[in-house]
């Protein structure tokens, strides 16, 4: 039997989505043969409005279908959360926080050729009159420490009395003491608290 | 934080594929999102190919791009294997299977409102002139082995001649003997060979 031709192109569309492959993405692709044509229309036409609505806001860097975003638009902007991605913002929404952020879209990472200089701190840097704290939310990993590091150093050279903050790192709630990794623990006793 | 429209309607369209949660279609809404426009257009284009380009063949049913597959065009069709569904056939065809295929598009399902009459036999009916063998290969479930009495029963009536087969039940290759379910190994067992 011949392969059939859009089936497989459709296939090969799908396995472009994250962690999808190429049993999931014939699953997908075969679905759409059998969806009505208003469910199939609805994807494309729900793709294309992505692409076309959403953008950066040009303060945060955050998706937004405006030229600012709701939350730099409506928040307290004293307080701003630096992540490395967009995806990273609904984790801390969640936690209650009331500040707004900044996304830098990456982390210093030699490794694949990002400098500092590929950060677009300068962006940041216009943003900090009235800003009382800058709470650095980066991947406690090698690169995200990094990325962590270098944007605390620059900023305490240029905001002298700027608080400057990194969520604690220790022991996950929840979690076993038994299985608690090394690196982990070792930061969790070293930051340990009085009762 | 609001949600972004076009986001969560993206979201929405990809919680209709097959086995996707509302996590998994918010990944793949925000790869979209960031993917360039070129992967974006690709996709839509590729669904709309299929919807557009992908009909049933009219003979056996299966999905081709022409008016008949080229399975029926190019096959021995002096054997013809019934399976419930498109999706059935590509395990079929990794076994070596050389002849034609016919396709039901569901099973005899009383529970779904599904009667013998929305089988479309009279279809395969039209199709036995030189037919020798009919495989029927439907599921080996209670509704498939109905489907299969069903078919069989009113094919002997018509086609007295007609060799109506079906796969036979075992235990699986490389399985274990341990763990084989008691309806599988009774069937096992009652269809044993001498060796």
């Amino acid at each position: 039997m011949k392969p059939i031709k859009s089936i497989e192109r459709l296939t090969a569309a799908f396995r472009k989505l994250p962690g999808v492959g190429p049993k999931t993405a014939q699953r997908y692709a075969l679905s759409i043969v059998e969806a009505d044509e208003a469910a199939a229309t609805e994807l494309c036409e729900a793709v294309k409005a992505v692409k076309r609505d959403v953008r950066y806001c040009s303060l945060c860097g955050n998706y937004t279908e405006d030229e600012i975003c709701d939350v730099c638009r409506t928040r307290d902007s004293s307080v701003i959360c630096v992540v490395a991605y967009p995806k990273d913002v609904p984790s801390i929404e969640k936690t209650g926080y009331t500040g707004v952020y900044h996304i830098l879209h990456g982390t210093f990472s030699p490794r694949d050729g990002r400098g500092v200089e590929d950060l677009g701190l300068d962006k940041l840097m216009s943003r900090m009159s009235g800003v009382k704290e800058l709470i650095i939310a980066t991947n406690p990993d090698l690169e995200g420490e990094a990325t962590a590091l270098y944007i605390s150093g620059l900023f305490k050279k240029h905001f002298p009395d700027l608080k400057i903050t990194r969520p604690a790192q220790g022991i996950s709630v929840g979690s076993d003491m038994e299985y608690a990794d090394e690196a982990t623990l070792t930061r969790a006793l070293a930051a340990r608290r009085e009762m």
